[in-house]
């Protein structure tokens, strides 16, 4: 990983990511206990499957952050910007936007980010795991709360829920609560 | 025009620009007297007509350029980042670069900018005027030197000619000069 610092700015050529995703059909109680983190996030644009550039505000932290192709080509830059650079081009991603509150869970098979989406996707709640390089991401065993994989599922990346919305055939997902 | 400055930041909401836009077949002797810069810009991401994200450098000074929209609903917003920001994600905008020297040159009728194309565009020449709200852009009358209107061909814009190359059926473009 090479990381470039100086004065408020970082930028870092980010590894390649393997991950796993879960739904969380229903969330433990003592989920809110954890260490979570207010995240928000939008795109300044999608080139269909080849490039996402990415706003993020994560407390006082406000990233750029942009991912150009796919597979074993990926490559992912992150740079920290500015309080006023961010302001001036978040306008920018207006229709494209989400928020959520990342919970940082460690577990027996690793350390879960646990997202209980806001706003217009409430009621959405996912658990990713990342593996390095030495890890076997096949043989992670995820906690009995945790329900179906989404990995690899397209409908459930963040560019995606952020102009698409929940997925509409999403599976085990609450249903509303019937008045009554 | 909304200005936000503060440290090395500056980030602009840009007016809506109405230019026009010429070839010019064969530069006047005189054009390298002119002030001129050197602009080396790629592009992060190209979404259709409806989004591009730009870097620039000219001489010392870098930044980061989102065009959305078109017509009326396009708006524009620059912001100026580090060094080191834009070392970070310059490398993303490989195969969607182009270089060109920016001659300003004054004309009876307003400002021409002269773009003389440098690498694989080399040969090509440009020259814009960009006119603000009180101006009559049809009254315009071109100095003889330059040739052809390419306003609102987009096989001209600089997000095609760094991704496509010269247009093969470009007007007026001089012949490579034979060996002999």
């Amino acid at each position: 990983m090479a990381a470039l610092r100086g004065g408020s700015v970082a930028a870092c050529v980010l590894p390649l990511e393997v991950e796993r995703k879960f739904l969380v059909p229903t969330p433990p109680d003592w989920l809110s206990s954890c260490r979570a983190q207010e995240i928000e996030q939008g795109y300044l644009a999608i080139e269909g499957d080849e490039v996402e550039v990415r706003l993020r505000r994560s407390g006082d932290d406000t990233y750029l952050t942009v991912k150009r192709g796919s597979g074993e080509q990926r490559t992912e830059v992150e740079v920290e910007v500015g309080a006023e650079q961010f302001a001036a081009l978040w306008p920018l991603t207006a229709g494209r936007r989400l928020s959520k509150a990342r919970h940082h869970v460690p577990t027996e098979g690793g350390d879960l980010e646990v997202d209980v989406y806001r706003g217009a996707l409430e009621g959405l709640i996912t658990a990713e795991i990342e593996f390095g390089p030495g890890d076997q991401p096949q043989s992670f065993e995820p906690p009995e709360w945790v329900g179906d994989e989404l990995t690899g599922n397209p409908a459930y990346a963040n560019q995606s829920l952020a102009t698409q919305g929940v997925p509409a055939d999403a599976p085990a997902q609450r249903a509303p609560r019937p008045d009554s």
